[in-house]
């Protein structure tokens, strides 16, 4: 087994597999990539780019016509999907398909981005902080100087400029995003099929999901052109071949050190995990309700379950003493190289300092304690009163002029907003508060005002009218003057949990963040001069390319093969009985006889990727599209950590089982037609 | 609000609401319901308790035919119908109806207890326990006497007999019970209505359940012949009826200390609510892979629902400034009688002992980290081998000799185990263990062997046989020998994990047990000097009385009716859309139109009920059937720790609706006889 050869090979351990990295794409693996014969030129890497687009909701996707339409994963314009609903009109249940662009929808608050340049700016970030300033002080002028980059990146070039911080502090670029925020859904298919098997196939493979939904950007009022696009490729994978992964790995803890890992284990998992249960059992009741119910939950129950399934095998990969070896002989080799163990041991002090703290820190500053949208929007209003008329440098960062507009269009979307599930949402929040801290806890107190958690969630929504987007508006114009005047329940709320929440984030910042930062780009400084760039950053929510090979593995004495067919879907959903989770649309049943029931339908590779590459265009040697990410299995949970190939893999639909579905069943032709025709070349 | 004018009066709020109360049947409330004109004579009360019957895996039920029938909750016989099911053959889905005895179906491992006799056995424990003991030594004498004078009654009289301790130390009873072993199915409606609404109308009302089911005991393979059952009523009761309710609560926590319930709040209740939810989390998830796993989840799912529930009202009440003020207000009345504080003193330094270890304990002596039948059953079988040999008196008290039949009957029981469903319980408990105690706990290292909590699940469920009960027998039969020799891997970790696991009860029981016991049979005396014996003690698990009235009440601004109709039924269905959970079951749909629509379904009394009461025969003045209790609403949630009758009502199945339902839709004519036919009078 590779983790066992790593352990006892020590030092070997720290060099990446064969087929590892979520890579910069300034700092491509050229020299990995060369060993399988393929050359990735800057003109490739540029064109790649700037066809890939990042979600701004969590997700990936990628240009594949000339006309601004895009790929994606389903369950990432589910949220589009589910606001465009009412009760007896589920387009998230039951497709959508716009004939023609008069009937493409537009998305309430969805904004995209497309990577238009990278810049490092390590140096300039580096010398406006002074050794000798305190943790706090260090923190303000990193802010204020990366605040400056930022506004007078946006001011220089119009684009959506952000600094970006890799290696955890060891390297910051600048990032420039060109920006849609006319987006608006053209296909998506039934969620029934799209998420077959629900949350008991998540995380496993073989899979027969159509996870796939097009959308286009619109500019000026129409679709938008674009010189870079993936083509829809003719042919799918063949078992050994090469892909590409282009993406937008969220997050990854790879370079996180050994005592961090243990942190995460025993204090942070074990947290997180209750409370994501918690949500969930919530949301799942509510959802049962019923029809309404069901609807409007689906989103949020989805995201949790999903994160509640992540976590549970992240968690057991932490416990697993063969990762948690591998981890420490990995530090163990780098700690031999570094001067001495400061930067290791000012992590460990920071942990310790944290500990005292971060509860109430993630409960109210982090918002735990209060998940309601309503609550989300009654501080940006509070704060942008306060925040806005302050000089750009030492304002929250995400109020620094470069954010103001992307923010504004989430806060003043007219995506609806449900009483009910708000409700239900700030109980547990309330709840969770109490059990973590306790009943007579100065902030539970404060947050329930001697009231169980659901009579005091019931009392803060009925008094609440944020609702309405017209409302916020007005009292964002009216600034500081209408918070102050403003009788709403969660204006007054924010308002009087704002001074402690300030205080714990200053708290937060000056005794956890900037030591861990400061730790870690010494950290990553010992790591470059041992390995120079021949390794690559934990995941940031920015542009990465991945690659493997598409390939079958080894489970439970089993071989699982590389892809399923549409063959497998109905098996299984008969096998199952045809029921929810495993219950195929009804234009599925009826139409089974149309289909070409060998035509793949999801395959997986050893590509490296983590939750955020959802929707990452999967590309041939050629650039083509060959298939759309949307999952891994369930040995690639432990991915947060190590990567592996060893039964782990991503999983992906197939390009050509979406072209089977599109044409066969969904009477898609135009749709075909703009995806196949060959007007690029 | 009868709350709110309890604290304020201060001293008055600890005596008793007029229709509070779970009585012991030999100090009934007789002046209580000599107000409602109601004369409570001897010959009543043991009548009465002659005719009920406690469902040993935690429910009532009640005698209702000479001939042994017995009715009871659908939930409670769900354990039995569920254990006769296999693929494709449902009978917890489907319902059950034995035409004939011959037809009826024997009940695996269910054993039913009808309370004989009670004694006031007190002084003998309390003269065995000297002051000078240590608080182990007192313990280990008490088991002891305990221990004696249960195996003395039953060598004495042949009946089962459990000494029961009251007022948490402050009485000790001896109940003799008539043990019935053979316990059949007779019938059981679909589960779709007897749960209808499922989890979601749980602790609500209005409700349409038919939660109802009916055994027939047998002695000598013939049905039992009864000379005390309850005749069913002709007519329902009326808004304002005085109703019993005779039953088996199973625990309240009224007279704990205001510490122990803080305690409770902040220690004992998070940490339970994160364990039931985690565990409901991967029942789910398991119960979601198909029909198979449904069907042998659903009574677990269902149980573990339930409590998350129950849990998160009692939760909500101990947030409740009101209601803890009550608490705090009756116990500071209480302390001015009292010649110290040395009681509640004792309470609180026991408490924050038990902070010490009592994770460690709940965890591994009280099997939260190890939820397996298998590994139960291998616990067992180590210990039996134990203690067998010892002497009655200094056996861990489940060994005593009054309890080995029961505890037999349980351990070669024939009901079939499902390793998949153990190995996710397992998996869910191995992963709580660690993230109570972290990963570097020596019991979680233990417990893991270095493997994650999945990997090693699945080693221990596969190297154990114990799902064979003649292998269980025969190393029962083995003894120390047998257990010594085997390599079964559930038999290995109980025995590797014993020793610690009884240092820890024996701390335990030294450090909290003990002291609280003494500590609260103290403050019990200053209750008794205070209020003579116009109170009653906590829930136990054993027969009490309660009565109340037949009342409707307000909720939401909206008058909610005493009793719902089948009519009720069929609108809120085909509100919802007929889909799970409010999905009638066919027969349903297909016979409305032979139902008298107007029939009482379900009903509500303001009497006092709680979690063990399920089945619980309801008594008109006659002594008549008019209703089977089945749940409580969710103003009634916070009962388990001060009465309350505004909004607060327990639900009960309108025996109306049971005869209309059997005659109507079931065909069960001989059932509606046997029931109706007065042979009685």
């Amino acid at each position: 087994m590779r983790t066992a050869a790593a352990v006892t090979l020590g030092l070997l351990a720290m060099i990446v597999h064969a087929d590892e990295g979520m890579w910069l794409l300034n700092e491509p693996p050229r020299e990995r990539l060369q060993q399988h014969q393929f050359d990735a030129t800057d003109e490739w890497l540029s064109h790649v780019r700037l066809a890939a687009v990042r979600f701004n909701n969590g997700g990936s996707g990628g240009f594949v016509s000339p006309d601004g339409l895009i790929v994606t994963n389903h369950h990432i314009a589910a949220d589009a999907l589910q606001k465009h609903s009412k009760p007896g009109h589920d387009l998230l249940k039951d497709g959508f398909h716009a004939k023609s662009g008069g009937e493409e929808l537009p998305c309430h608050d969805l904004e995209l981005n497309v990577l238009q340049s990278i810049e490092d700016v390590t140096q300039r970030i580096e010398s406006a902080v002074k050794p000798e300033m305190s943790p706090a002080d260090a923190f303000a002028a990193r802010r204020a100087i990366m605040a400056a980059v930022e506004k007078e990146s946006l001011e220089k070039t119009g684009l959506r400029s952000d600094v970006v911080t890799l290696y955890h502090g060891g390297l910051y670029h600048l990032y420039r995003y060109k920006k849609y925020t006319d987006v608006r859904l053209v296909f998506a298919p039934e969620a029934g099929i799209a998420n077959f098997g629900g949350d008991v196939d998540n995380f496993e493979f073989p899979r027969f999901c159509l996870d796939v939904c097009f959308l286009r950007a619109y500019e000026k009022g129409a679709p938008a052109k674009v010189q870079h696009y993936f083509p829809w490729a003719k042919q799918g994978p063949a078992e050994g071949d090469l892909v590409f992964v282009i993406g937008h790995p969220g997050t990854t803890n790879r370079l996180e050190t050994y005592a961090k890992l243990i942190h995460r284990r025993d204090h942070t998992m074990p947290y997180t995990l209750a409370r994501v249960r918690a949500m969930e059992a919530a949301l799942l009741q509510f959802s049962d309700r019923g029809p309404d119910e069901r609807q409007m939950t689906a989103t949020d129950l989805h995201r949790v379950a999903n994160g509640r399934k992540a976590l549970c095998g992240q968690y057991e990969g932490l416990l697993n003493s063969r990762v948690m070896e591998q981890k420490q002989s990995e530090e163990a080799s780098l700690r031999k190289e570094a001067p001495d163990d400061a930067a290791w041991k000012e992590i460990e002090s920071a942990l310790t300092k944290s500990n005292a703290f971060d509860r109430e820190f993630a409960l109210l500053e982090q918002g735990q304690a209060l998940p309601s949208e309503l609550f989300s929007i009654a501080r940006h209003l509070v704060r942008l009163a306060a925040e806005t008329p302050k000089p750009n440098s030492v304002r929250l960062r995400e109020y620094r002029d470069s954010a103001l507009e992307s923010l504004r269009f989430q806060l003043f979307s007219s995506a609806p907003i449900h009483a009910d599930l708000e409700r239900t949402k700030l109980t547990c929040g309330l709840s969770f508060a109490a059990e973590t801290l306790g009943g007579s806890h100065p902030l539970v107190l404060k947050l329930l005002d001697g009231k169980s958690p659901s009579i005091r969630a019931t009392e803060l929504v009925a008094g609440c009218k944020l609702s309405d987007p017209s409302l916020r508006k007005t009292i964002a114009e009216g600034g500081l003057t209408a918070i102050t005047k403003s009788n709403d329940s969660m204006i007054r709320l924010a308002l009087a949990l704002d001074d402690e929440s300030r205080a714990l984030r200053k708290r937060y910042e000056a005794e956890v963040e900037e030591p861990e930062r400061q730790a870690n780009s010494k950290i990553a400084k010992i790591r470059f001069a041992k390995l120079g760039r021949s390794t690559y950053p934990d995941a940031t929510f920015t542009l990465r390319l991945s690659f493997g090979i598409v390939r079958g593995y080894e489970a439970d004495g089993q071989t699982v093969p590389f892809h399923t067919t549409m063959a497998g879907l109905f098996t299984k959903a008969d096998k199952l009985g045809n029921r929810e989770p495993f219950e195929t649309p009804v234009r599925w049943r009826d139409s089974k006889s149309k289909l070409e029931l060998t035509t793949p339908f999801d395959f997986v590779s050893t590509a490296d990727t983590i939750g955020g590459n959802s929707g990452s265009p999967v590309l041939n040697r050629a650039g083509e599209l060959v298939g759309i990410n949307f999952d891994r299995n369930r040995f690639g949970l432990v991915r947060n950590f190590v990567y592996t190939d060893v039964q782990a893999r991503h999983v992906a639909v197939h390009g050509l089982g979406v072209i089977e579905a599109l044409k066969k069943l969904y009477g898609a032709e135009e749709l075909v037609a703009e995806l196949t025709t060959d007007k690029h070349k």
